[in-house]
């Protein structure tokens, strides 16, 4: 199973093999992957590296238990951990190995298949905005929902990469993301790649820009949806929703089915938000000068800082769910009956 | 005149004499100096340091044409500025030496008892909140407007160093406030030297805090406050004061009343903002282990940014003025009756 080590990007493109399970979790905690979706494939690879070494009911269970562990706020991890222990642990264990690669490859040929989906259902809201807009659209986004993100296309992005193939002239507004800055250093180097238009951003900045016209629409991804629409994301995507609800700016969350967690009613309440190390944000890395890349300290020494991965929008903030079966109001009958 | 070297803070304390009027237009331009109170007070030195050469009409006129231009938002500048030329202008060009050093140590003084009366004016609103809650107050605080920020005391930090001194227990969240983060480099350098209970986060984080009860209240300073109340401050502010109003945490501004633009109804739409270079965004300096400070980029070669300054917080967000009068209500009556 070969990976992008993303925490080396945007300055080099490194890519790493995960040998075995402890790469996979390790690949998980320490973000070389990094991205709901995609986080959900790599431990469904997990299961099926550690399956080829050990089969046996323990093993199964010490397995997808230590993997469902790694991270605990994208609830991808859990649905593709439980979906792969549901098929495997009725199996024989000499045949276990063999379904777990070939469930694992279906998990990532349906994330391919959802954010397809998502990108053509999402061009269409992209679509309206420029015919009734007749000029550049500009997009902002929070995070990285990338291809980098996902198996391929990415969730938030794939609408824009789907727009920007059909000749839609746009703008994508990339706010970098601190404290592990997903946008300056991914979202602008998957944009730059594919030679989408796109201007980096402060996470400070995108109020200013609504309150001048300069936003058209938001669109993020999401780590957790509750049954009722609440949508936990990175850090800072609720300071967004309240701007854009502010300004009158569209906002929508890019949402694959398996990011739906039917046992959840309030987000705000019952999700449950990383913390990560105080280092993250004491601490950044980037390119010097002389071709080295270094990490160097913003803080004085001796002020602590505390580190939330992620916050949780309500819905009653969210414009609309872009899932892979179509757009989806945030609330829990327009859930229900859509998606149920 | 000296000055502390901002841009060195927190890793280097370092001192820069003034010697004329180029050097204090430097200091503003490149925010050796930043803060609007101390940004006023330098360029009336910098009209005095200029006297002291050419006191002519021409020089006069010269030197605050220049000055004013050195950074647009904030109104101290203008305001410090043209109380030196309604001073000078009358006077004979003799006199005008002495009158513009006079008159610059004036308006330093003036600066340092606006920021005690603030900081007495603020302490009671620190006080009623931590007699209802009986417990630590938690004051969540954006870029820098502490004594760093002024000639002493600050404006926003004024009430937090009053309230710290009445063995008040407080803790304060410090914005990093990014591109320059005022707030990870100086705010925490600031309340480190003082002691005062502090943690740095991401300026995503804010939010996340207001909705889980972690935020008392939230005290900002201004670059600019129209006559109705819109709040003109570091980039990013806006963002809070949606959270906070979402989450019925009281917002503050710190005003001094210079900071007052008397001739300005609607701040989004009048108040001139700031756009600094794109390295400010794609950069950033900070301590690398050998103990040398260097400059990293964070984003991809040929990614653009974009770099606003501040942004307007509508009046309608704002709790309460703290000004050196008392507390006034954000609205264009209350402003007219106890500031007019």
């Amino acid at each position: 199973v070969e990976i992008i080590d993303q925490t080396r990007l945007p300055h080099e493109f490194v890519t790493l093999r995960l040998e075995n399970m402890r790469d996979a979790e390790f690949a998980i905690r320490s973000m070389q992957v990094r991205g709901a979706p995609l986080i959900g494939v790599t431990a469904a690879y997990g299961v099926a590296l550690s399956m080829r070494h050990h089969a046996s009911d323990a093993a199964l269970k010490a397995t997808c238990d230590m993997l469902v562990k790694a991270r605990p706020t994208a609830v991808n991890l859990r649905w593709a951990v439980e979906r792969m222990r549901a098929l495997l642990s009725p199996l024989p264990v000499n045949e276990r190995a063999d379904a777990a690669w070939h469930e694992a490859s279906n998990i990532a040929e349906q994330d391919v298949q959802i954010n397809e989906s998502i990108g053509r259902h999402g061009l269409e809201i992209i679509r309206a905005i420029h015919q009734n807009k007749n000029s550049t659209v500009n997009i902002l986004t929070h995070c990285n929902a990338g291809w980098l993100a996902t198996v391929d296309w990415g969730t938030a992005l794939a609408p824009i990469y789907a727009a920007f193939e059909a000749g839609i002239p746009l703008h994508v507004w990339v706010d970098e993301t601190r404290p592990r800055n997903q946008g300056a250093s991914l979202t602008a180097w998957e944009l730059a790649q594919h030679g989408v238009p796109h201007t980096v951003i402060v996470d400070n900045a995108g109020g200013h820009l609504m309150q001048h016209g300069l936003v058209d629409m938001v669109i993020v991804g999401c780590d957790r949806v509750t049954a009722t629409g609440d949508v936990c994301n990175k850090i800072g995507t609720y300071l967004k929703a309240l701007a854009a609800f502010d300004n009158g700016v569209p906002f929508y969350v890019a949402m694959p089915t398996p990011t739906l967690d039917w046992t959840l009613q309030d987000g705000v309440l019952e999700i449950p938000i990383e913390e990560r190390a105080e280092e993250e944000v004491t601490h950044i890395s980037g390119l010097c000068d002389d071709g080295q890349i270094r990490r160097v300290q913003l803080t004085p020494k001796g002020s602590p800082a505390a580190n939330y991965g992620f916050d949780v929008t309500p819905a009653r903030l969210v414009d609309g769910l872009i899932t892979e079966r179509g757009l989806v109001a945030a609330n829990a009958d327009a859930i229900r009956v859509g998606l149920g």
